[in-house]
């Protein structure tokens, strides 16, 4: 792994993600990369759910997803994400990479920060994930 | 409606398609528009699953989805697509509207044609779709 | 359809809930039937989510479900039910229906309803339910 | 873990998986389940999409499930399983068991094969898991 990531996840396909054509169905790479931000969160102390309980819900505004080669059944691969802050956007650059260590798929993922529904600048959660900026 | 869609298709959002948010799940707007292009092509005269059949396997390449507003429990919406060709890049360009007739998501879905699993130009497949380009 | 519903909708299989095996997988079945419960409670005049908001949650406890046919690419489907209840129990009797009027899959679904996370008899849903029971 | 399990797999709930009442919607259970019988078949030595390109495709005939507790974000669980023969039909009783140790839910799966499309004794397959009958 070439890129700096600050956090990595190592996972597997699971038969039900596969479609007709025996790949990984393009839908379920969000479901991959959405678990490790997911994981990255709970990780650097703060529960996803945690934060919608206390009326703060990152929500996804833009996906920007490039798939490069196909997952196939029984894989295992690596799902790693760096973060960076641009105002009040928060970009996920987000890489699944297979066991041969080629990036399989590569995605920019940017979330903002609603409080109790309205855009907010994001500084308490900027706050949490000030040693990954 | 302002733009020039050549296929739509009215859907409603599925409970279990929601997340704790309560909001759609960022994951099945892909599937939306996935099923959205394989009923425009089914319609067009030739279902996905007998391209895949004859050797031609349509696979997605690129996605750059904008979540504009988010869909709730019971809504209706409509899902409407149209295709350009770029060489032997087939782009998609999908939106879903909802019921006030707002965009509420807005994707270009880049495909390639696969020949016996190697890149092809797509030409049986533009002939196919020749009067929608 | 010989037996006595009193509620269905009309689907459809997407793609997407399709697995290697081309026929989709057994969990969507689930996804239909409790879209189609919902549904009917919705078309009853109380949907689902407003009686979690309410403090009511309509919680599944058994399935009993029986895969007779498969659902194929492009298929059109009956998804229709029937609703006993029994004591605190409150159970769907769901069948899916293929275009030639066979049923490819039958389940007993039994919920029971909680009120603030405790099992409760139900009364209210009962009496939004009486002109089925 | 009081009863004998042939297999048991290590899991994570992930928040895709929740639904808007912030616990695991129910159709993924059959997720897990099934992935977790595709484990073990891989682990036996035989993985399913192996036996799909022999010509021979197990198919699910019957779940009889129930839902006792519920899993929540971040839940770690235990997905285990036994198997039993019974003339044509593979029976998994399959349980999720909760950090706590507790079965949160319980299933039996039965599975038929099919070979070339027609219900087969299952012989071959037998072969291969006798050591776990």
């Amino acid at each position: 792994m070439r890129k700096r990531y600050c956090y990595s996840l190592e996972m597997e396909v699971r038969d039900y993600e596969l479609d007709t054509e025996a790949i990984v169905n393009n839908a379920n790479y969000l479901h991959y990369m959405e678990h490790t931000r997911h994981k990255f969160c709970a990780d650097a102390g703060i529960p996803f759910i945690d934060l919608h309980n206390a009326g703060i819900d990152a929500v996804v505004r833009k996906i920007d997803i490039e798939y490069i080669e196909s997952l196939h059944s029984g894989e295992k691969f690596t799902s790693a994400l760096s973060l960076e802050r641009k105002g009040p956007r928060f970009i996920f650059h987000q890489d699944i990479i297979n066991a041969e260590g080629r990036i399989v798929t590569t995605a920019c993922v940017t979330c903002v920060m609603l409080r109790d529904g309205k855009l907010s600048r994001g500084e308490e959660v900027a706050q949490l994930f000030k040693r990954f900026l």
